[in-house]
């Protein structure tokens, strides 16, 4: 398989295709739309998950675990809810196998189960049917409970990361005793993705509310962060909802409050998945491959070493040893390529693997207590002295961290375009990027533009400005200030 | 519902439903068989895992995911395997539900599959599957991955944590270029969840070799850790299986070595699960409720503030402050409870969950500078100078983890019987009891002796002596020394 990519200006899908593939991210399983992460891909999403279980830890929040499986009877109870996954589901029937002299190992249809059982799609059902049984009096609120779980959304057309039947994700469900707790809980949460998002994995994101249309089966409000991807496609990166009293309704779940009246709960729920591996690949990758944020990448350093007989590796380790050892010591993660692999191979190897900084080290440098840096988000390679190097990795590391999010932030910027003429819309929408303008506040008005454009509206911006602004669609004064795009 | 519990010698079983549920670890899910892990409980499995994942990493092991859905194929192709686990599979026949005027949300025929998919029970069949993708050459081995995952395995007598249709556990999944390789492999795993079990559950356990009838299904050999529970029956409580090339030849997995010549792959596997949760209420809780561990207790600090007015608790929260910022930035695990309950509740309550240590303070241990001291495995309380707690704190958990241990360990002794008569094999099986001694190595002395006593061969431990030792129950010379005992 050739080593190099294909362009991602001019074949942007194969690109992503094959970064994902040649960094050794994931894979497809043998069931249609399932995903193996690889090692590599998966240390990512734990140094993600690290990250994001640290903040709601910090926040109160605590983590518990629900049964994978739901009766077909509790997805049907919340009606928006079941309208929005009942076409993507994955539906168990039956609990045991037999053999058949013939066919070999069929289903065994005594074993038939009365109820079918759902794989779920997400867990608001079975959490809020448990939430009955622990919710009796304002005592007992408000619960912050998360989960970190996969779940399972059949799906046909699959991309890794990005759209596979089953992904990995955490599922926030919070109880409160007000409309105003639970709306704070889900904007607090939103804060948390957006620093999570901005400065861990150096991806800008517009914070804003769905549309009606867009938003989550069973929510009275979605709030989410989008993002610009590099092929100026929008990608939805978290998402956090209040769910108002469908659910407690749904299930019934009151709680005493203190003048001893029962009211029903307020909820919400919130989530993250490892299509946040897919955005940061699609964020910051280029023609070489993967550009990982430091604070996320599963190597932050990679040595180099460069030698031609025994006696020249012998002094590279010696030299370095000190180096690594103390980098490691404060937490740094680096490492060394030994392999047998040419140094121009290795280079672009771990180009391809997206490590921040590259250290060279060879005769001549030991010669000269030199070090040579590259770092992955520049050209030019840099001699740092031996002695100073374990003090400017740090710096070295912020530095790349933050450019990689300014980049990407100009790149959006530069490709965000406020206008008013519907024909320039569409002009826009083809080539790609955002539009920034105005719209009628109707459904029919977003489900035309998505007809003829297939852009939807990303979500309302938070800092919009409506005011003396038209519709792009039908002229009549805007009632929002909305983003459209095409997205993932 | 009372606070009190069921007595463990007297009703063991009932006990242990009611410290489950009293003490907030565990309820049942909706669908029959499931479990919710409560934020307590799962603080404790988040502990576990923790330390877990921190020796595998250490020892060169590397996390990965692989999908939770099978192709049922698969499972059919190790024919031990799928005799194993086929009868306790849940099975997925459709991906979409549809609503019937009549019925409801019923499932949509149109959307049957063509292959039935099986959850996963264990993950061998798929990650054997990649495995021949991955693996060409000796180059690509060894393959040191594991998974933290959901599995699911039918059962229809449950309980929680010990017996579940779903669980969480570890799979490790490696691949070895030579039997002796994958032997070390399976045996170092066994050695650290012998650390795991007695330095950090502080659960003492026996190691040895499963017999025939007893090992994995598709595996040549399994190691296990076994313990006894405080009702002198035995518990499995971690397992690492050599599986030969068994699995490499029902994938067709071929490396090829240095001489160019093709060979299958050496393989292991090897898990513990959230059983370990059952297992360490089983081993340490007593009358009052649970007793943890330190090293893995949610909490090891509990502090108690007493006071009858709020200058009284704010004096407490004053006094207090220093110590409990102090303890945190150390690391421990302490919270104070401002909670309106009495004191008196709240010590039953933090009995109930096992905190290993209690610190009561009130007005008059303020005046005379003191704190109140409380050991969850002693009964008497102990005066400390509040400029020393800090300092004495790490001690006292360590002899509690200590004691735990030493308890379960001389509770262990003194039920395991070295006997040889088959009449007093009868009644130590069904007063409870561990016994060792000879068996004659034979698949129908072993299920004779389980049809009659309900006892199994929990393992040939690896300090075995059969020699001029005799069958207990045919009398035949001893082939090996075995421990039988019921088990859970």
């Amino acid at each position: 398989m050739s080593k190099k990519l294909p362009n991602q200006e001019t074949d942007f899908s194969s690109w992503y295709t094959q970064v994902v593939n040649k960094a050794g991210l994931a894979d497809y399983g043998p069931v249609k739309g399932t995903m193996v992460i690889k090692p590599y891909g998966f240390q990512l999403w734990e140094n993600i998950k690290s990250v994001f279980d640290k903040m709601i830890k910090k926040s109160g929040h605590v983590n518990a675990y629900f049964p994978l499986f739901i009766p077909k009877s509790f997805l049907a109870q919340e009606a928006e809810h079941v309208e929005g996954f009942a076409k993507e589901c994955a539906i168990v029937t039956h609990t045991r196998l037999k053999s058949d002299p013939e066919k070999g190992v069929v289903i065994d249809p005594e074993s038939k189960l009365d109820e079918e059982i759902v794989v779920r799609p997400t867990s608001e059902t079975v959490i809020w049917a448990m939430y009955k049984k622990w919710i009796q009096s304002y005592r007992d609120l408000p619960i912050l409970i998360n989960q970190w779980a996969n779940v399972v959304r059949w799906e046909m057309r699959t991309r890794l990361f990005l759209r596979t039947s089953e992904f990995l994700w955490q599922e926030g469900h919070t109880a409160h005793a007000t409309y105003g707790e639970a709306e704070e809980e889900a904007m607090s949460i939103l804060e948390l993705y957006r620093e999570l998002a901005e400065d861990y994995l150096g991806i800008p994101v517009i914070t804003g509310i769905k549309t009606e249309t867009e938003k989550f089966a069973g929510a009275d409000k979605t709030y989410c962060i989008e993002a610009m991807m590099r092929d100026k496609r929008a990608l939805q990166a978290g998402t956090s909802h209040n769910l108002g009293q469908n659910f407690a309704k749904a299930f019934d779940v009151k709680y005493q409050n203190k003048d001893n009246k029962d009211e029903y709960v307020w909820a919400t729920s919130w989530g993250i998945s490892t299509r946040l591996v897919g955005a940061v690949i699609l964020t910051h990758g280029d023609n070489k491959g993967l550009r990982l944020p430091p604070k996320i990448a599963p190597i932050q350093v990679i040595i180099i070493p460069i030698f031609k007989n025994e006696q020249e590796a012998i002094n590279v380790k010696q030299f370095i040893e000190p180096i690594l050892s103390s980098l490691s010591q404060k937490g740094f993660r680096v490492q060394v390529d030994w392999t047998d692999s040419s140094p121009g191979f290795k280079f672009n190897e771990w180009e391809m693997k997206g490590v921040p900084l590259r250290i060279e080290v060879g005769p001549r440098d030991i010669s000269q207590n030199n070090l040579v840096f590259v770092k992955r988000t520049e050209f030019g390679k840099q001699n740092v002295s031996a002695d100073k190097a374990v003090n400017v990795i740090p710096g070295i590391l912020d530095s790349i961290q933050n450019d990689l999010y300014k980049e990407a932030l100009e790149f959006r910027e530069k490709n965000t375009h406020k206008i008013s003429s519907y024909k320039e819309f569409k002009k826009i929408i083809k080539e790609g990027g955002f539009v920034r303008c105005g719209w009628d506040g109707a459904k029919s008005t977003e489900s035309k533009i998505k007809e003829e454009t297939r852009a939807t509206i990303r979500c309302i911006p938070f800092d919009e400005n409506p005011k003396n602004s038209i519709c792009i669609f039908s002229g009549d004064p805007a009632k929002h200030e909305v983003i459209f795009a095409r997205a993932y």
